[in-house]
């Protein structure tokens, strides 16, 4: 539906410009790409160019820098438990007070521009206080404000519950802004402008070859993101793929082509392997002679579900002598609440000694073109293996095979991989 | 309508409280009232111990202290005059900010509170941004949080347009909010909460003996308000005398009563001088030889209003030789721009050579008690006359006399008058 190919000719400047048939934008701009007074002269003239390229533009813009942070500190120095409703209260006047002066700088450039709330710009949520789900958008306002040649600016990470309460939408709630806007308004363009350059094979940190992903599958996007490659979160790309929305996520500090996101294509499945991304700082918990019967395993799920404490890879060994281990993966931080607790659950159901360990990471080769290439996993185990990398687990998804190794070798093993699929 | 002697009976704890039929109280909470967290919370136990007493309250709070400021000084980084809807839109995010922390605070200490925006309070503005005035209140949400037994937190100084466009209202504008949701409200009281006690007959650093006003009329109020005595706007009080909302201002440090602005009493004519206020850092302008002709201090006044200047005291001396010296006062500040102004226009009329004179101050008396007694003009000169203090302008109204005299002999005049009135 999005970059449709809809033919559109420049308007001659002395003709009047009839804004409303002109090809919609949306670019996000992110926290850093705000961070102050200069940063947000520099998005406005770049918002400004844009416009003069012959685009209707929308921006969404995040809260400048550190603004989030200081208004959680202060909410926290007045209440220990602060409630969801007032959080939001508190929080949207972050990105209310960026757009108010993104929209002056536009004007003082002598652009047009108007700033609307997420109320203002109609878009509409449910009353799930500081995680709030987008339940429709009407963009009225936005489009008769565009109609009048102006660059409209839209507080990202806002909505309205439709009793006219104010919510957000969690973490990376602008970017879900940008998406869904795109969809409502139908944009030719949806820009993801953030102070990276794009989706790359690797991060360049570790492998210095790595390149720039030209196009992602929305799938390829979902398994980096959720695999360390923390450019976007998942549910905005979730969201941009359900609504089949095409965006690209480039530099906000440059104009060069960044990564564009997108439905797969047959010719994109010719590249087995995408990328591969890193997660460093994970732990490792083992629950040894775990018995062999009914609810036990349930029993420790249950467990860490109830403690909202989140697990990645999960592996039971085959049962012998009526018991098993189980071990999963978590992040480095939560390792001693969670150690305390599988100590708990551990006696409850009468299992063996519980082993907790830090110090390992975890490294995901991605690709749509696994569906149909085979031998990536024999090629990467053999790649850990010529470099004397040591496996302790296992996962797998139809695109995605991730490995469990220690965190001392994970930028090696990025190295050797990244070699190894011809990246 | 309001202190309408409505009788009260406390609840019996035992019974479910019908929260829609308790007294209603407006308070409001400036900007030093809510500096900080710790003062947050202060003002947050004070608001549960008055809804205790068996009111429904509802906060109106401004920005905390430096926060506008801090904002503006924003704009101007983006901007080298910034539009008046998105100043609006910025200014506003400062009350919201308070209004959420004092929720949250409420909260924590086990009470039931709700914040509202200007917006949500049904606050309905004018499109005049940043000097709006409130065109009409609807209440109703704040109504249905109060019957539901919450503390309403109002963003003061915020509006909304009829079309959903944020607005505010200019300086003071916390204080108006509160005035007038007091009057939609018909509520039983109306506190200003502030970092003074109340009205004095005189500053109390300049007169130590000095004593708090118990009750004072909205023209007394008025008349001070314009004369230094900068507890409130007059705006805001001449708001409360139009729609005859009787209000108190109080310190929010303490529980002391304060002072009670109210409609004038045949018993308040009394007293004939009900405070003193002096205004210092004055200065005088006098335009000579202004030729005697029609359209010649028109001129001169004009071309004040035109550059926006504001003057206060004005003095013509009777017309000899066909012309007249004419005199006025203003703040010190603009002294050099009004300087300048004057030597052009003063060039224009072929009038002579304009003195400009720094370091004088106007001191005045107030009461309503002079429609009824004389001689209180004479009474003033005779006490600065035994002081040596000179008198350079003299103005008056039906309820005011104000003298023009030295800076330096401000502080003794008004110890003088002090004493002559038996304040």
């Amino acid at each position: 539906m999005l970059f449709c190919g809809y033919s559109f000719v420049f308007p001659i400047p002395s003709i009047p410009v009839n804004y409303s048939v002109l090809p919609i934008i949306v670019q996000k701009y992110g926290g850093t790409s705000v961070a102050n007074p200069e940063r947000i002269k520099q998005v406005a003239r770049r918002l400004l160019e844009t416009q003069q390229q012959g685009y209707s533009v929308v921006a969404v813009v995040s809260a400048m820098s550190g603004v989030t942070d200081s208004l959680i500190q202060l909410a926290k120095e007045v209440s220990q438990k602060p409630v969801g409703r007032e959080i939001d209260v508190l929080l949207a006047t972050g990105e209310q007070t960026t757009m108010a002066l993104m929209a002056m700088a536009i004007e003082d450039l002598g652009g047009k521009a108007t700033s609307l709330t997420g109320a203002q710009a109609g878009i509409v949520t449910n009353a799930f206080h500081t995680k709030a789900k987008i339940h429709h958008i009407l963009p009225d306002q936005i489009s008769a404000e565009l109609a009048e040649g102006k660059i409209v600016i839209v507080a990202g990470f806002q909505g309205e519950t439709s009793d006219g309460e104010i919510t957000t939408l969690g973490r990376g709630g602008s970017d879900l802004t940008a998406i869904a806007l795109a969809a409502a308004l139908q944009a030719q363009e949806c820009h993801i402008l953030t102070d990276v350059e794009g989706v790359f094979t690797c991060d360049p940190r570790v492998v210095p070859t790595a390149q720039k992903i030209k196009v992602i599958s929305y799938d390829e996007m979902l398994e980096m993101a959720s695999s360390g490659s923390k450019v976007m979160q998942s549910r905005s790309v979730e969201f941009a793929k359900k609504f089949n929305v095409i965006f690209e996520v480039r530099s906000s500090f440059n104009n060069q082509p960044g990564t564009i996101v997108k439905e797969e294509s047959p010719d994109m499945e010719q590249v087995v392997v995408r990328g591969i991304s890193i997660e460093r700082n994970q732990a490792k918990v083992t629950i040894t002679n775990v018995p062999d019967r009914p609810g036990c395993a349930a029993r420790i799920f249950t467990a860490v579900a109830e403690a909202q404490l989140v697990i990645d890879v999960i592996v039971q060994d085959v049962s012998a002598h009526g018991a098993t281990n189980i071990s999963f993966t978590l992040n480095r931080d939560e390792l001693e609440k969670m150690g305390n607790l599988m100590d708990q659950v551990a006696q409850e159901i009468v299992a063996g000694p519980v082993h907790k360990e830090g110090g390992i990471a975890k490294l995901s080769v991605v690709g749509i073109g696994m569906r149909t290439h085979s031998g990536v996993a024999a090629r990467l185990f053999e790649a850990l293996a010529q470099g004397g990398i040591n496996i302790q687990m296992i996962s797998t998804s139809e695109i995605k095979i991730a490995v469990i190794i220690e965190e001392s070798a994970v930028e090696k093993a990025a190295q050797l991989a990244h070699v190894a699929f011809g990246l």
